[in-house]
């Protein structure tokens, strides 16, 4: 099939040409570029929300429950689920069918599983371009859905308008949160499980350790926090409630075009680097490189005129 | 002092500019294209040999009675004692003065140990710069010497004419070479401390295991095992006998000019990556990536096309 139909099939939000857009974006196809010249007029309505926390905290319950409460807002839903650490992906892992059950029949709603399967910038790279296809694809609301750990918090931070850190009681999850660095990504914390001993001290530690960060001035984000019991959705209607108030906040202040440029000059200029990388390596092969060694070699020229040179041969 | 000052005196030999000159290499100077543009017609002469090999094999003794050989032969020496480890850096570590003293008088040897201080490309980028200086500065032979751990002596081997791995007997010595993987980066195997117990053997099983290596040609070069005391001198014209065969062999099937080319366009390469880098990193700033993103984000331009109109703004 032809990206100018497949286009046309995902903008009238048919499953199949969701998922095939996709998959391009995670094997690196070809035919990505011309991909993505099809869907830049069609993008820019979703509002990305990055969901993050600790394994065991209540993720895809969390994010079951989200999509619920948008979809009784009438508003259709994208998933993207990221797991940096597995090398499958796509929509045929047992979690998405579990997961999907509540959603399954609902035309509203695209759940996805992306894994960074050999991509050269891995996740960094192709979850900008798959939030894009969901975008085309007239989605009102993407969730990026991501495991807590190492850097990829963070990574999935600065692709997201708004970012809901989540937290469970117990398990010293207080420290555990200073230590990995949360409590400068979230614009929302949910502590979920809120029916368990110890969730009111976690929403109090959180809260003494939210206030003692940077100092915040009268028209700053103060970050609330929320308690959830997401598998019986309590709580929930709070969360988006509270999301769409710092949706209203960026709209207002101008923050939430910046975020969105931030994230695409570092999209951009992580393509760019990647093809002047690419285009050096081509020349390896080549008589240029070589005949510009050749010339360092006899002393008519220095490694750093050399470089010149090589990069004015790029035709960049 | 300007830089002709600079690279005239460390053409005369005076030591104070060399250090001077070497100094600005492993400090990045601003002025290392200067100097790199005035060294250039100066280098080609110097003959370089990577000395590599496990801690407590000798490497600093072996180095010393090196020098000691090639000055008995009239050539002037230079020695880069290279720590990929170490923070620090510059003539006034303890271990130079040590091993100074043999040739600390002598104005036909230059000794320096150098470490990456915050060079961006590290010692990988700062060793090939310092050679050409020592180059410059008339040594017929330059030493390099460096510790075998970890990817460090592939690094440096890649950067020599000839490289010397030295072995010293017992201590499974025989394994851990394979498991170095020095076995394909020597040209020539000195088993040191050939007095001791066992000599003999690491010897007959160092010969045995590169015997099991790729098949040679008739032409190919044999790297072959020499054995010495180096603490006492004992073989050590051996040593300098086979790097003299090996190096009058690469000059007759033209295998010095290719290494010494791939070793240049490996130079040039990276100079060139990172300065298209930094050109990158300097638009962040400016008007030109912001408004290339806000081109995305309209929806007039895809990633990718913002990609190359920003390459194409490099001037490269």
């Amino acid at each position: 099939m032809d990206v100018a139909t497949l286009v046309a099939q995902a903008r009238e939000g048919k499953p199949r040409a969701v998922a095939r857009l996709i998959s391009m974006v995670e094997d690196a196809s070809p035919r990505l570029r011309e991909v993505m010249a099809a869907l830049a007029p069609l993008t820019g309505n979703a509002y990305v929300i990055g969901l993050t926390g600790s394994p065991g905290v209540g993720k895809s319950t969390s994010t079951t429950a989200l999509v619920s409460a948008y979809r009784r807002l009438g508003r259709r839903v994208g998933v993207l689920a990221v797991d940096p650490s597995s090398p499958f992906s796509g929509g045929a892992l047992l979690g998405d069918r579990v997961r999907m059950q509540d959603h399954a029949t609902d035309p509203g709603v695209y759940i996805r599983s992306m894994a960074s399967r050999g991509h050269l910038g891995g996740l960094a790279w192709s979850t900008p371009q798959a939030l894009r296809v969901l975008d085309a694809a007239g989605c009102d609301v993407v969730i990026v859905e991501t495991v807590g750990v190492g850097q990829s918090e963070v990574e999935i931070a600065s692709m997201a308008d708004s970012t809901v850190v989540l937290l469970a009681p117990g398990m010293g999850d207080g420290i555990q949160a200073a230590k990995a660095g949360i409590l400068e990504i979230g614009d929302l914390y949910v502590v979920n499980k809120a029916d368990r001993d110890g969730a009111a001290t976690t929403a109090r530690e959180l809260g003494h350790m939210l206030s003692l960060g940077e100092a915040r001035g009268p028209g700053d984000w103060r970050p609330p926090i929320v308690k959830t019991v997401a598998s019986r959705g309590e709580g929930v209607d709070e969360v988006v409630e509270a999301l769409e108030k710092h949706r209203a906040w960026m709209e207002a202040g101008g923050e939430l075009r910046l975020r969105r440029r931030r994230r695409v000059a570092d999209e951009v200029e992580a393509i760019a680097v990647t093809a002047l990388r690419a285009r050096i390596g081509d020349l390896r092969g080549g008589r240029r490189l070589e005949s510009l060694a050749d010339q360092v070699l006899s002393g008519s020229l220095d490694p750093y005129a050399a470089a010149d040179e090589l990069i004015a041969g790029l035709g960049a």
